[in-house]
């Protein structure tokens, strides 16, 4: 396996898109290419990566990619998504921010229209069928809960990280995680600990899960806490410790890859 | 407007479980039947309620309820639906926890099965339909995030509480929440603040609303946190002061309620 694709998954308010960011921000240091794709809604991966509001909103959610590949490849959807996204012809779908080539799955639509399936079907299709250079990596960032396991939006990924913070209720979302994930035919699924204020914390998310499964713990820090009120969320993904621990999983991850 | 059907709302993590528990245990002290509905699959519901997760897995999801009503009323599935409630026939949908009758919406699925979309369809159905007495209530803990607002399945209730934390992405997210249930025709919208540490977060919460829309707020509790490791995640929403301020909250609810 030497195809870098990632679902980071939890509970609602584990640090899901705090860890993402800064795990796509450690990719970006190593790879040419980070697609990092905003798999949620009720977004904010784009703030989280110091994208602004008005830059993100400016491109199109990927659910409406489907008609422009058709149009550019005279043919089927995704057999030739790469080469139309390296010739720029699909700009309109990425935002560009250093190494990182930022896309979102949908837009927020009008209360009572209707459900999210359509944009899960095709952000599976197209995270499936992409095509990954060994200097190129995915990393979603996936809504809340377990739905988007129950429809499949991860489908094709290589690696389903699970945060977890300590609580109970966390990590019996991360055991259904596992075990929708291991229905999808993920091949790795591995955990996060998030928000560690001590060793019996720490203790209690390695033992509820198997030897070697949890990748790295990240210390609750007061100063995300404190700035989550501030318009620039980025410093959350930005802060030293988190960064240096995201880089660590992202050795043990591209160890594993080269290893399997 | 006698009826009390409320859907707790907001980003997750925010503490819509521990404020939804709260809540219809507070309104529970005051009313006959208080229907406490966990609208999500990634459910904690129950356990907040006190119910045991043993418990909780012996009554069938509400979506397996539609059969059950045709088959004793013989006609549409909602018209007879208080009759069927009132005569017990249902209980195996129905949980008995004192004056609150738990109720789920679905159960976790095999991974890439399916969405849940009939699920949320077949809730927001039922919830409509519900005729209430004046000594009833309807409260419903929402999946995170705002995709239970683009499918409507809280179109039907009377009051959408969106629950906040001190942090942008969870004021983002209610803002979002309230143009969506205002979509839906919901008449009232409220805010409850929660994890409240300073008063600066409590006048960022302020700030962030229309004067007379925050209903309240909840200081952040080390013990709740403290105790998320443990079986007993009741212990949460028995937190004196908690409670106390859901009564306040139940009380400006029945308060507007009454003079509407």
């Amino acid at each position: 396996m030497t195809c870098v694709k990632i679902a980071v998954s939890g509970k609602g308010g584990v640090g899901k898109t705090t860890i993402a960011a800064a795990l796509i921000k450690s990719f970006a240091e190593t790879h040419q290419a980070v697609y990092a794709v905003d798999g949620d809604p009720d977004a904010c991966l784009a703030a989280a990566l110091g994208i602004s509001r008005e830059e993100s909103a400016r491109i199109k959610p990927v659910v409406e990619m489907g008609d422009k590949i058709k149009s550019i490849s005279g043919e089927g959807v995704f057999y030739t998504l790469n080469p139309t996204i390296d010739d720029r012809s699909i700009d309109e779908f990425v935002y560009r921010h250093g190494n990182i080539r930022f896309m979102r799955m949908g837009d927020v639509k009008k209360g009572g229209s209707q459900c999210y399936c359509r944009e899960n079907t095709f952000l599976q299709a197209l995270v499936s069928a992409l095509l990954l250079d060994k200097d190129e990596a995915v990393i979603m960032d996936m809504g809340a809960g377990i739905e988007h396991l129950s429809r499949g939006t991860a489908r094709g990924v290589n690696l389903m990280l699970v945060v977890v913070e300590p609580s109970l209720n966390s990590v019996n979302t991360a055991l259904n995680v596992k075990k929708m994930a291991a229905d999808l035919g993920i091949a790795d699924i591995k955990v996060v600990g998030n928000k560690i204020r001590s060793d019996r914390e720490r203790e209690f998310i390695e033992k509820s899960f198997q030897p070697g499964e949890v990748l790295g713990f990240v210390n609750f820090n007061n100063d995300i806490w404190e700035k989550s009120m501030d318009q620039d969320s980025a410093c959350a993904s930005a802060n030293e410790d988190l960064l240096h621990g995201m880089r660590e999983v992202r050795e043990k991850i591209l160890g594993e890859a080269g290893g399997s």
